[in-house]
């Protein structure tokens, strides 16, 4: 069927387990996707790697990405910028990957705005009562951290039904297969396959009377 | 996550391999489908069953569930009603089961209508050629017959790309296990999940400042 790569926006509450699942998902997976890196003027921090977790940019070469319009989103965050830079996810898909962007709601948003095929899929805890003990099992955030990965958890929720799909995560192996293949049934989407059904009408039409 | 079944229609080509592809389908995972069975006021031919292949009703029973808006969808087929009654497929779906129901385009498109969140797959051989070289390669229908398909498959690829999916069915196997993953992930569809959603946001309110 359609063989450009699609673009999937992946989101979900801090402690929803979203990294550990794009993790398996391209260990498992590591021809059919790709992962896209954000750009940002924020500074490494220890074993962080420039073009691994961040592309890490000067302040006056972000801006000039905005101005060239070479970023799909991008916002301010503490003083730093944060971005997602268009040629790598547009090369990628070009070649046939699906693309994978693990970016925060409000950015998420806009990527749909700007590019109405892109899949928004939101990774929750099956219940909130999961979350809060998700956040408290994991032993290495202080308490106030804590509060306020919850409390920014109850901002997100607001948003969670304005994504296509709600992706639950209980059971980590049983996610991944469930985002692998609700990504790949997306490449049977009509819009997905325009070309495809004109050439079937265009190729069916000498056999009408 | 939801726990109501889907209603799906299939449609396509004749040639295509719907039927057996459905068959396919129930048969590997009996538990999670139930397949729909139309209504209809022409006589069973041999070999077909009530209950298995139709619904034969007489005139008057099929005017009256029409009258009693019984019907999903209904039309007219040379001289003889056919129908899909909406009790089974509303059971079946309350039951959690996720409904199938093999019907031609203009019903495909009425159900959608009527009910929005039915999901339209329009099943197709890969390419034009290969749809006449099966219909040829049956040998089991006169020239004439074979003509008759074809020129329905002109009219009917003019509405494929109103369906939501485009199945190509190449090789069944794998085409059952598209079918099956495609309709399963609609589960996760935002839509279906209206109620988890509330209950997540309502949930982790109290979280915030």
């Amino acid at each position: 069927m359609s063989q450009k790569g699609l673009l999937t926006v992946v989101s979900g509450f801090s402690g929803a387990g979203k990294g550990t699942l794009m993790k398996a998902l391209l260990a498992k997976y590591a021809d059919r996707y790709a992962l896209s890196i954000s750009a940002t003027t924020r500074g490494p921090r220890e074993g962080e790697q420039d073009g691994r977790e961040y592309f890490f940019l000067k302040k006056e070469e972000f801006e000039q990405m905005i101005e060239e319009d070479a970023l799909i989103e991008h916002a301010q965050y503490v003083g730093n910028y944060y971005g997602t830079p268009k040629k790598y996810v547009m090369e990628q898909r070009e070649a046939g990957k699906d693309v994978l962007l693990e970016i925060e709601i409000q950015g998420a948003l806009k990527v749909k705005e700007k590019f109405p095929d892109t899949l928004l899929i939101f990774v929750t805890p099956p219940s909130a009562k999961e979350l809060e003990s998700r956040l408290r099992g994991r032993g290495t955030e202080t308490a106030e951290v804590i509060e306020k990965r919850l409390a920014r958890a109850g901002e997100e929720a607001v948003y969670m039904d304005q994504y296509d799909y709600i992706l639950v995560n209980d059971d980590l192996d049983t996610c991944v297969e469930e985002l692998h293949h609700l990504i790949q049934s997306q490449h049977a989407r009509s819009e997905e396959n325009r070309e495809f059904c004109a050439q079937m009408n265009q190729e069916l039409q000498v056999y009408r009377k």
